[in-house]
């Protein structure tokens, strides 16, 4: 393959010296595996041979696609896959298995006809579709938050009514090691359940599906993550792992539910239950898609938190890249649908239509992250997820026993206060903050009145509940980590405005539940790294726009300092999957690199008029998994072959499995035209070129591309800088991004990979190897 | 002038049929002033003359500059001037007399040699030196926003009580009639004053300039809008605006205000002082202005209303494009230490250092906008401005002399109560209205007691005040309509709660304050059109997030219902000056026009190695004001010419000047090489051409722009349809989009009047006029 590389470099020797050099300096990529990360060769089967020898692809075409695979079986050759095919885990690995997604209308004839047709007043129908969407989404969302809270309040207050009664029978008679295996059991089970669906049903429904939904509307495709099944496995799964008492929170899984809802409502069918309602057929493709994910996943925010302002945020700030006012309002109205409706269930649950006291599922939740990181074996998950709900519980027991902080029960917010061994009237503080769900924890640390927590239960609390947490974070179980981050901190929080009331002894330091909050603040901004949104969600869900500008300050130090030692949670896990996560901008030193050096080359391009052979041979080629390829001219041998335009995989495909092919003489095969629908119709699991049958008559014949291919797709000149491509591709959420020479002929094609894969390390810019797994 | 477009799109024919079918088919742009609008045909000289005839542009470059002026004065040609020179206000023109700014770096040698010569470290300087300036931004920022709270303070409570001293004299003793003229005198001679410098000094500095910075965010340069002579004269005009008792508020201004400290500082000179510290030089180019003027006009709204996230979300819905989070972060930051400043020296002032109880200049403001509209004869406008403040005196008092309605003294904030003939321990209601600061007034409507006015009196004072406020916005004065609207809003809501509550009879709709704020929202929002930044300033300003959700519909409300009817006063306002003004997408039923025909077409291209007389000749053409110059391959006359990139007009101008020039064999100039210093010692000012001596020697040199060229300008084909021209040119803020054909031959070059004139019609797609003015 390095070879073929080499041959084609060389090749382009003919057409331009200067232009050529730079070819032939550049190092082969290390770690890049042959025929599948370096696109390659091919061409336009036997006519390439009439190709100008001006064209440095046509060149390339001309050897045929049996010497091709001759030279792949040469004993000669690098090894096809230099790296091992499992690296699961390596942050200066970048892997191949993600594909991109298409954010950049493919604008062929079809949809030209399509748009030039629609009229004013259509446009304003599909403007009108695209809010109803949105009410819906909000609408959803918002009752699938309701319906996790109110399952989880009955499931878990039946559990700490159970364990509590026990407790209180056996702390007056002993033998409360019953009470640990009754509550060890109770969480084992809820535990076990929630992650064996998760592990063997939908794996990628573990944690919060926070990164998931970053990378999505990044423009990487994570396969399963906007299914229906799994959000039925998320939403089961973080009911059961909250209820199971792991040190987990539901707000955000609450995300990644908003966006599976988003993305399933917009299309107007699902695939899974194979229903088409033959509505939204407009919005079938990536671009709409992820403007209605976006939505959906503000949506989530504010109802997880009754934050609709900092919904809107965080799908701006984890999210999108091209901040469009009319996208901002549709999200915004989204949040606000999403939070309202929560609030008028919820207030009808609780009895009082009229109140809207709920806006969220808590004042104070946390998002979590996919896990899956080093056990692998689904059976080991499961038994891992079980025993940290074990270890939880048995931990928390042994804290309650061992505690002897008692405190008056009057005045106090606790919900299932435990008496155990203190007198009368008063109950173990310890207990409040272990023996309640996570989100009633952070909101007792808040709101409790001074002395309600001695410093030594808020000490072991915060040492013990942050080892939990960290474990807990690896499991296969949907949960989020923004609750255990907040409760956290807010347990060290008070610890420092306790131990500044001793020091100084004043009461100017009064209240240590104010410190409880700037530490949970502090605690979650230093986790995920979120200002300006996260600033909105806490403000929001204090209801108070007071503690706005120290909340902005302890986020912003928090940011900062802990930029200087590590990345954000998201953005490690991200790195750690070897996703190709493009940043918001190209590493600063990279103005040295260019196009030329950075693109992959060859390019199999495809002629206007194309055989159908050739066609199938490309697609069919395990060599290439490309999912673009340029469309040159015809070339009739007089002058160099020009880029026309670019056609992507899933079209050919389409056009394939249709048979739009141009007649031969002879056979007189029917052609039928073709219509933005049928395309709409696959969107977006295309079948594999395996599934369909070309017969060999069929291969003869000639596919016209011209209608269906994207006839200015965007290039740039081999000179351009790293940053000027990174910036086309990323502000424009491109797939595919063309280099062209001076005669627009097609020198190489840029890709996600190409870019992601240049990262800013500690001694300057490091190149990131490219991967299979 | 059209003849020779005709011709040129003729001589396209004879490179393809095909392509050039659509430029005869392409109407003539009506409104076009021949030899300006549509860029003029020149070319590279008599060198021309060797071109191939493959190559439009180079065809054209046959016309020599004599034949050109010989077609000029030809008297059958179409009038230069079709449209008279003077049509300041029609919003189906756009002016041509706005250049667009720089937002895409010109990545030249120069450039990448600097950008490569960074390493890592110095990066990171860079990066501190930018939050360093966002700091200093910011504390200015809350400085003169200080500055102008305490002098309005001062001021106003100055004339009110001489006002009060004297009417309450008077009326025991008769002869209020003193009071008015006192009145109306002396808000008179404020407003004369403040009328005064805005109309000769700097008319610019009129209104509160949201419209101008929103249009430099765009990419759309308004002579003098960042200069320290505007910022003096704004804020000066504002206090004596708002002293001089205009229906006005003073929280606009400060948006420009910040902006003009950000442009500023961040230069690290000072071009009216003729003072050059020699630092951030880093920083002189349009790209890093914009960032910083982004986070002074956030630091503005932070100042005016204490609301430092509602201020980034200003500046990201009014005027960012690309969302960097990044930006975000260091816009927040000097939105933070804006409102900290100013809470910290405002609360110093009034005495207590640490209360910092002042986050804004007002728990409510108001923005206003560009005025000059209609009077135009600076006389005029001061003489109309000091009519208005003697009128608006009158009325007042008009008002509340005819008012009945008395209320209670105690309990009320009113600052100055006047007694008139109300009982003893009584006020005159109306005066509470009228006789305050809108500022104070504001915050009388929402927080007085139910009871405190009567329908009467708001019903009165509503309708009263709107008049005014109408009247006073179009005024040469620096003033805000913030608080106006606020204003209005809040009488008009107040009264609507009364009437609920008359109407109802229960107490279920108490309070009529909280009507008030929500008339305010309602009326604000419906004139200014903002949703979510607004919401977040309203929430700010409140400090109170329980009305967001309220605040949110109401605004959503306003603003579909006003959609249905008209444009935002800003966009008015931005049309009515026919700025070419790129909204966020193209016209929805754009997708019929293709880059082909909106282009303009000839575009006058240089070569690589051009002679020094070309480039005079070509820059100084009064026909050609162009900026922006395709650079082409030096044709040998054996291939056609391709683009090689792009160049400059003030780039020209500095190479001009600084004599870079290759000598001839003969002559021996020395050739002096350039650094990027040198450009942006020159930047933003850069002479005129007619300032450069250029020899008649000279003018036979050559120059070799291939160092100063952008080499990777953005390039689309001519099928590329608007919509993706559009947001190409928006996303990446492009001043100039070469169109080229199949063979990288120039064709066309669109800017940002090409796109700028589609804009959506009552039917369909309508095409603006091009004029001069």
């Amino acid at each position: 393959m390095a070879n073929v590389s080499k041959k084609v470099s060389w090749s382009g020797r003919d057409l331009d010296d200067d232009e050529a050099a730079p070819l032939l300096r550049r190092a082969p990529r290390p770690g890049a595996p042959a025929g599948e990360a370096a696109p390659l060769l091919n061409g336009a089967g036997p006519a390439a041979a009439r190709a100008s020898p001006h064209s440095a692809f046509f060149r390339i075409g001309q050897l045929s696609s049996v010497e091709l695979d001759d030279e792949l079986l040469d004993p000669d050759m690098d090894p096809p896959h230099p790296f091992p095919r499992e690296i699961p885990h390596n942050e200066k690995l970048l892997s191949l298995k993600y594909e991109s997604l298409d954010y950049d209308n493919s604008e062929n004839q079809l949809f030209l006809e399509e748009e030039r047709r629609i009229n004013h007043t259509a446009f304003r129908t599909v403007e009108i579709k695209r809010w109803v969407i949105c009410a819906m989404v909000g609408i959803l969302t918002g009752l699938v938050a309701c319906f996790i809270d109110i399952v989880v309040e009955k499931l878990a207050g039946l559990k700490y009514r159970l364990v509590k009664d026990n407790i209180d029978r056996f702390t007056e008679h002993g033998g409360l090691s019953f009470s640990l295996l009754l509550w060890a059991a109770l969480n084992a089970a809820f535990v076990l359940l929630g992650s064996t669906i998760v592990a063997f049903v939908e794996p990628v429904a573990a944690g919060s599906g926070i990164p998931q939904i970053k990378c999505f509307l990044n423009g990487v495709k994570i396969p399963h993550v906007v299914r229906l099944k799994t959000l039925v496995i998320k939403v089961s799964g973080v009911i059961l792992s909250v209820v199971g008492g792991l040190a987990v929170g539901k707000e955000g899984p609450m995300i990644h539910s908003g966006s599976v809802i988003a993305a399933g409502i917009s299309q107007g069918r699902s695939t899974s239950l194979k229903r088409d309602f033959k509505i939204f057929e407009y919005f079938r493709r990536d671009t709409e898609k992820r403007d209605f994910v976006s939505a959906g996943a503000a949506a989530g925010v504010s109802a997880a938190f009754g934050a609709p302002v900092g919904g809107v945020l965080f799908s701006l700030e984890e999210g999108a890249s091209f901040w469009n006012q009319f996208l901002t309002w549709r999200i915004f109205f989204a949040s606000m649908i999403s939070t309202f409706t929560l609030n008028f269930v919820l207030s009808i649950y609780h009895g009082n239509a009229w109140d809207l006291s709920s806006p969220g599922l808590i004042n104070f939740g946390r998002f979590d992250t996919e896990t899956m990181v080093y056990v692998h074996r689904p059976c080991l998950q499961v038994v891992e997820a079980t025993l940290v709900a074990a270890v939880t519980a048995t931990a928390a027991f042994v804290l309650i026993y061992s505690s002897r902080d008692c405190q008056p029960l009057r005045g106090s917010s606790v919900s299932y206060p435990l008496q155990l061994f203190c007198a009368d009237g008063e109950y173990n503080s310890m207990a409040a903050a272990f023996f309640n769900t996570p989100e009633k924890s952070v909101v007792s640390l808040f709101h409790d009145p001074p002395g309600s927590y001695n410093p030594m239960t808020l000490g072991l609390f915060t040492l013990v509940y942050f080892f939990l947490a960290c474990w807990t974070y690896g499991l296969t179980v949907s949960a989020g980590v923004f609750i255990p981050s907040l409760l956290i901190g807010a347990a060290w929080g008070r610890l420092f405005g306790i131990s500044l009331s001793y020091i100084t002894g004043a009461a100017v330091w009064a209240d240590p539940g104010k410190y409880a909050l700037m530490g949970a603040a502090a605690q979650l901004g230093g986790i995920v790294r979120m200002t300006l949104s996260l600033t909105v969600i806490m403000m929001e869900a204090t209801s108070n726009v007071t503690y706005g500008f120290p909340i902005m300050l302890v986020l912003m130090t928090a940011k900062i300092v802990g930029d200087v030692f590590i990345e954000g949670l998201y953005d490690m896990h991200i790195q750690l999957q070897s996703v190709p996560f493009l940043h918001w901008e190209a590493p600063v030193t990279s103005h040295s690199l260019t196009a030329r050096e950075v693109m992959s080359t060859p390019v199999i391009c495809l002629r206007r008029r194309e055989k159908v052979g050739v066609i199938v041979d490309v697609l069919s080629s395990t060599a290439s998994n490309h999912n673009g390829f340029p469309v040159v001219e015809d070339a009739d041998g007089t002058q160099p072959a020009r880029l026309q335009g670019l056609i992507l995989r899933s079209q050919l495909i389409v056009l394939l499995k249709h048979k739009v092919f141009v007649e031969r003489s002879s056979m007189g095969l029917l052609r039928r035209r073709l219509r933005l629908k049928d395309f709409r119709d696959a969107y977006p699991r295309f079948p594999p070129i395996q599934s369909i049958h070309v017969s060999q008559d069929e291969r003869e014949c000639t596919m016209d591309l011209s209608e269906f291919m994207n006839p200015s797709p965007y290039t740039v000149p081999q000179e351009a800088s790293l940053p000027r491509v990174f910036k086309l591709f990323r502000a424009l959420g491109l797939r595919h991004l063309v280099v062209v020479d001076n005669c627009n002929q097609v020198v190489g094609l840029v890709t996600r990979k190409d870019l992601a894969r240049y990262r800013l390390g500690k001694g300057g810019l490091e190149e990131l190897s490219l991967a299979q797994t």
